[in-house]
C-alpha cells in the first residue's frame, strides 16, 4: 500500500518507520523543515527494505496514497484535512489525535462537507503516548501489543473503510479496539486525560516546599510522570475533550471526597481500608489477561460489542467477511 | 556494631540484608514464624561475610545490640517498644515507619515515660518503599542513594544519638535527610501518602468501565502503579497522618478545582496552559541534582537548616564535630 504520513512527531514518526518497516511504501511531510531534514537523514540510514520518502508538501505526500495518517496536533487538524479537500485527495484517511469527536466534527466540515465524501475517514488513537516528543523519539516498535482505536461510527463509517484501516494497524502488531468517537473520548477521559490532571496538580503542589521536593521517591516520581509532557499537547487533549474530562474528573473527585472524608473520622485508619481496598482489588487485575482467539463476523453491531467488553481485533481474514478477536478473560474489574 | 532488626518485611527484610552486607554483626525477629524461616534459610545462602542470625523471641535479637531497627507497621510498633521498655534495653533505638508524629508519641509513651529515658530513639523513615512486600522482595542495595529521614527534635534527642544512627545509615549508602517529626510528616503527606490517594482513586474509578480498562496505558499504569499496595499499610501510613494528609490532599483539590475551572470556560484548551505549565515545568526540574560537597557543623541548627532546603548527609566525621553535606544545586522549583 501507498502510506502518507502527515505530521512527524513521535507517534507520525514511529508510524512512518513502522509502516516502512511493514512493507509499505511510505512518504513522510512535517510543516517543519527541520524536521522534514531530521527525518530525511534517518531514511538515508535505515535498512534498505524500511526506507520512506521525506517530501516538502502535502500535495507530493498524498499523490499517490491509498491512506493517509494524519499524525499532527489537534489545533492543526482542520487545516491539513483542508489541504487534502483542496487537493483532491480521494483516498481513505486516518488520524492519531486522542480526541475523536472533535476530529469527527471536523471531518464533516472538511472532507464529508455537504454530503460530498470526498474521502473516507477512519478515526484512530494509538495508545502509545510517551512522555517524551518529536521525530527523534520516534520508535518503530511503538505499536507492538499496543491498544489502537479505530472508530466505527454506526451509519456513517463504511466497514470497508475500517477493515482496510484495520488491516493495516494489526499488521503493524498493534491490538485494533472498535469502538465510537464518544464511547472512546469518555473511556480516555478516565485513563489518560483525568491522569495528566492528577499528575499535574500533584508536581505543583510538591514543588512548592523543597523538604519534600528532595524527599520525593518511587510513589511521585509515577505519580508524576506525564507531568512533564509539553503543556500545549496536554491542554489540546484535555481541553478538546472538556465534556468528557469535566465527568470523569468529578468521578475521581468524588472517590477523593469520600477518602477525605475517611480521614475525618475518629478512625481514620480503620475508614481507610475499605476505600482503598476498592482500588487495590481492582489494581492487581489490570491489565486485563487475553483470552483465545475467536472469529467474529465483520459486522459493525459485532465489532462495537467486542470493543465495549474490553476486546480487541487482532487481524482481518483476506476476505473480509471476518475479523480474528481475542475477549479479556473475565477477571471482571471490580465495580 | 551489633545490630538487631525487628520485623523483617520488605523494609526490616532489607535492612538486616544491608546490615550484614556492610559488616554489621545483626540479628533478627519477626512476630511470624514463617517469616522468620525464611530469613533463616536465606542467611544460610548469604556469603559467609554478610550474614545474619535469626532469632525466636526479641529479647534474644535485642540481648547484645547497639542499635535496634524496628521495622513494624505502626499499629505493631507501640507493643514492640514496650517489649524493649520491659526488657530493659537501653542502647539506640530507630524505626522505619513512613509517619513520625505518632511514633514519637509512643516513644513518649513506652520508652520516655516519667522523664525516665530507658533508652535513646531517632525517629526514621528511609523513602525507598516498593509495591511489592514481605522478606521474599527484600534487597540488600534498596537503600543505595536513597533518601533516609533521622528525626532530629530540637531540645530533645541528643546529637550523638542522631550521628550514631546517622553514621550507621549512611554506611549503608543512604541520604541521610536531618528533619523534625512534624516537617517530615507535613512533606510525606504531600509526596507520598497523597500520591497513594490519587492513584487509589483513578484505578476504582477506571474499573467501572471495561473499554476504559482496557484501553489503559502508560499514563493509566504509571499513575496507579502505587494502588496495588496492601491496603492495611496505606491506610496505616495516611490515617497514622490524617491532619497532614488533609492538609495535601486540600491543596491538590484546589489545584484541581482550578483546572475544573479551566475545563469550564469557553476556551478550555487556552485556558488550561498555564495550568499545565506550572507541573510541567516542576517536574521537569525533578530530581534536583546533587550540588558539591561541604562540610557541617554537627550542630542540630545547622542539620535542620540542611533538611529544610532540600539536602542531605552522606558522611559523619570520625570525631563527630562535623558531617559531610549535599545541598541540592539551585535550580529553584517553581512555586
Amino acid at each position: 500500500m501507498d502510506v502518507a504520513v502527515i505530521g512527524l512527531g513521535l507517534i507520525g514518526g514511529s508510524a512512518l518507520r513502522a509502516f516502512a518497516a511493514a512493507g509499505h511504501r511510505v512518504f513522510g511531510y512535517d510543516a517543519d523543515p527541520a524536521t522534514r531534514a531530521t527525518a530525511r537523514t534517518a531514511a538515508a540510514q535505515a535498512p534498505g527494505t524500511a526506507r520512506w520518502q521525506v517530501v516538502s508538501t502535502v500535495r507530493d505526500a498524498i499523490d499517490s496514497a491509498d491512506l493517509v495518517v494524519v499524525a499532527v496536533p489537534l489545533p492543526a487538524l482542520g487545516r491539513v484535512l483542508a489541504q487534502l479537500a483542496a487537493a483532491g485527495y480521494s483516498g481513505l484517511v486516518t488520524d492519531v489525535t486522542s480526541v475523536k469527536g472533535p476530529v469527527r466534527d471536523l471531518v464533516e466540515r472538511h472532507l464529508h462537507r455537504q454530503h460530498d465524501r470526498l474521502a473516507g475517514f477512519v478515526g484512530g488513537h494509538p495508545m502509545s503516548g510517551r512522555e517524551r516528543s518529536g521525530f527523534t523519539a520516534a520508535d518503530p516498535g511503538l505499536f507492538a501489543d499496543c491498544a489502537w482505536v479505530l472508530c466505527l461510527e454506526p451509519q456513517v463509517t463504511p466497514v470497508g473503510d475500517w477493515l482496510t484501516v484495520a488491516a493495516v494497524v494489526t499488521g503493524l502488531g498493534a491490538r485494533v479496539v472498535p469502538t465510537t468517537a464518544v464511547e472512546h473520548d469518555r473511556a480516555v477521559a478516565t485513563i489518560s486525560h483525568v491522569p495528566h490532571l492528577l499528575a499535574t496538580a500533584l508536581a505543583a503542589t510538591a514543588a512548592t516546599d523543597r523538604l519534600a521536593w528532595s524527599l520525593a521517591a518511587g510513589s511521585f516520581r509515577d505519580g508524576t510522570r506525564v507531568a512533564a509532557s509539553p503543556p500545549g499537547l496536554v491542554a489540546a487533549m484535555c481541553g478538546g475533550n472538556a465534556d468528557a474530562v469535566r465527568t470523569a474528573l468529578d468521578e475521581v473527585l468524588a472517590a477523593l471526597a469520600d477518602a477525605r472524608d475517611a480521614l475525618d473520622t475518629d478512625e481514620p485508619i480503620a475508614a481507610l481500608v475499605p476505600w482503598l481496598a476498592r482500588g487495590s482489588t481492582a489494581r492487581a487485575v489490570w491489565p486485563p489477561l487475553a483470552g483465545t482467539a475467536l472469529e467474529l463476523p465483520a459486522r459493525p453491531d459485532a465489532l462495537l460489542r467486542l470493543g465495549r467488553v474490553g476486546g480487541w481485533v487482532t487481524a482481518v481474514a483476506d476476505d473480509r467477511r471476518t475479523v480474528t478477536a481475542v475477549r479479556p478473560v473475565t477477571v471482571d474489574p471490580p465495580s
